[in-house]
C-alpha cells in the first residue's frame, strides 16, 4: 500500500507539473468550448474526456446559460443519450427518489412535482433531428413536435411515477408548455402511461410572458402549497425546475445535457 | 436523417421494453448500492456504467448523506481520481469560474471564497491509503494527515487562485478544519503556492460543535458580508460549501466522489 501511496503522490505531482504548462485562455471568447483543452500525457485533445467534463459541468450547475451543445461534443452527447449511460444515470436518480420516499410517512396532502419535457416525456426523437442540442433552440419546430403528442415516456420516470401513485402521493405536473398545449399534453401523458394526476399546470403566457422558467415554477409551486399541498419531492431535468422558492422538501435532477432553461 | 430518427424512436421504445422487466428494489436496504443494477442489452451488471451514474448522482446533489463509496465502486472511483477525467472535470469548473469573473467589474471589496480540502489542497495521498472513500471517515487518521501539512495543491484550483489574485479579488479561505489546525493549514497553503489571502477562517469548535458544515459556513460567510465584502464567487467540493445562506453571487462545485459533508 505504501508503494501505491507513493505512486499517487507522484501522480499528483505529475499532475501539477502538467499544470505548469501555462494557460492559453486569455483573449478567447468564452462562448467557444471546449477549446481544444489539452488532456492526456502528450497533451493531446481527447473529446471523450473533455465532453464528459462539459456534461458533468452542466449537471452540477457549473456550466449555465449556454445556448447550444459545443460543436465538438455533439457526437458525444448524441451517443450518451441513445446509449446505456443515460439510462443508468436516470435510473440512479429515480432510485434515490424512491428510496427517499420510502423513509416518509405519507399523508393525503403529500405531493410530488414532475416537470414534463426530458423528465416525464422524452423529446429525443425531436432532438435527434436537431443535432441533439447542437442547434440553438428553434421554438417553431419544437412546438410542432409538441403538438404531435407522440413523445414517449422516459421509462425510469414512469416507474417512479407508478410507485408514487401506488403510495398515494398526489402527482403534480408542472411544465413550461403553454396552456394552448394543455390538451395535447394531457393526451400525450395518458398515451405514455401517466394515467392520472392531481394537477397538470401549464403556463399562462399572459401572466408569465417574459418571465424566467424559474420564476414561473416557483410562483406556481407557491400556489400549490397555499392550497394546502406539501411538496415532498420535486424532479426535473433543468436546474430551473428545482431551484427558486418552494422547491419541495427534496429535489432531484434528471440528466439533460442538451439545453439550458433559466 | 429520417432513418436516424426512426432508429432513435426504436431505441427509445426498446429502452421502454427493457424497463418493463420490473424492479427488484423492494425490501432491499437502500444503503447498499449499486445493487447489481442491470445494464446492457443482456441485462448484465456493468460497474463502469453503474459507478459513473453513482458519481454523477453525487455531483448533481441527487445522492446525499452517504457514509462511504459503494464497495463495488472503489476501483472505479480510485481510477477516476488518479486519472485524466478528474483533472479535466476540475479544469472545466475552474475555467467556467474564470470566464464568469472576466464578465465582472472588480471592486476592492470583491471576495472569492475557497474551501480547502479537495478544493484548494488535495488529500488524495491520504485517501489513497484509505480506500478512496470506501472506508467510513476516520477522523483520527485524517487529522494526523492534516497535521503533516503536506497536502499538495490542486493544480487547476491553484491556477484559478492566481488569476483571481492578479485581478485584485480578495481571497477568503473558509474551511471545516479547526482553529487548532490553523497554523499548520496556513503553512501548508503557502508551501502549496497559495501565498496570500484576505482571511483564513478555521472552525471555532466551541461555537460550532455539533453544527453542520452548511450552518458553519453560512454563518461565517454572513459575517464576511457584514464586514463589507461582496462574495462574487464561492467554490467548494461539497454541496455544503455552496448551499445555505450568503452563498455568493455564483457558486462552483469541484468534483468529489469520495465523501459527503452535511
Amino acid at each position: 500500500m505504501k508503494v501505491f501511496v507513493l505512486f499517487v503522490a507522484v501522480a499528483v505531482a505529475a499532475w501539477q507539473c502538467h499544470g505548469a504548462d501555462g494557460d492559453r485562455d486569455h483573449g478567447v471568447d468564452f462562448q467557444i468550448f471546449p477549446l481544444r483543452m489539452k488532456s492526456g500525457l502528450g497533451g493531446h485533445y481527447i473529446p471523450e474526456i473533455s465532453c464528459q467534463s462539459w456534461r458533468l459541468g452542466v449537471e452540477a450547475h457549473n456550466i449555465i446559460g449556454f445556448s447550444s451543445v459545443p460543436a465538438d461534443c455533439v457526437g458525444y452527447i448524441g451517443n450518451y443519450l441513445i446509449g446505456e449511460q443515460y439510462r443508468s444515470d436516470s435510473k440512479t436518480v429515480c432510485r434515490e427518489a424512491y428510496f427517499y420516499v420510502k423513509t416518509l410517512n405519507i399523508t393525503d396532502r403529500d405531493a410530488w412535482v414532475f416537470d414534463i419535457d426530458e423528465t416525464t416525456l422524452s423529446d429525443l426523437p425531436y432532438f435527434a433531428d436537431h443535432g441533439f442540442g447542437a442547434e440553438p433552440f428553434n421554438s417553431t419546430a419544437y412546438n410542432a413536435w409538441v403538438y404531435l403528442g407522440v413523445a414517449p415516456a422516459l421509462p425510469e420516470s414512469l416507474k417512479l411515477y407508478r410507485k408514487l401513485v401506488t403510495l398515494g402521493i398526489k402527482i403534480i405536473f408542472l411544465t413550461g408548455r403553454t396552456q394552448a398545449q394543455h390538451e395535447v399534453t394531457a393526451a400525450n401523458l395518458k398515451q405514455a402511461g401517466y394515467y392520472k394526476w392531481e394537477k397538470l399546470i401549464t403556463k399562462d403566457t399572459t401572466i408569465y410572458n417574459g418571465k424566467t422558467a424559474l420564476t414561473y415554477k416557483s410562483t406556481e409551486r407557491k400556489k400549490v402549497e397555499e392550497e394546502g399541498y406539501k411538496i415532498i419531492g420535486n424532479i426535473g431535468d433543468q436546474w430551473s425546475d428545482i431551484l427558486g422558492t418552494n422547491t419541495g422538501a427534496r429535489t432531484f435532477k434528471l440528466p439533460d445535457p442538451m439545453y439550458y432553461l433559466s
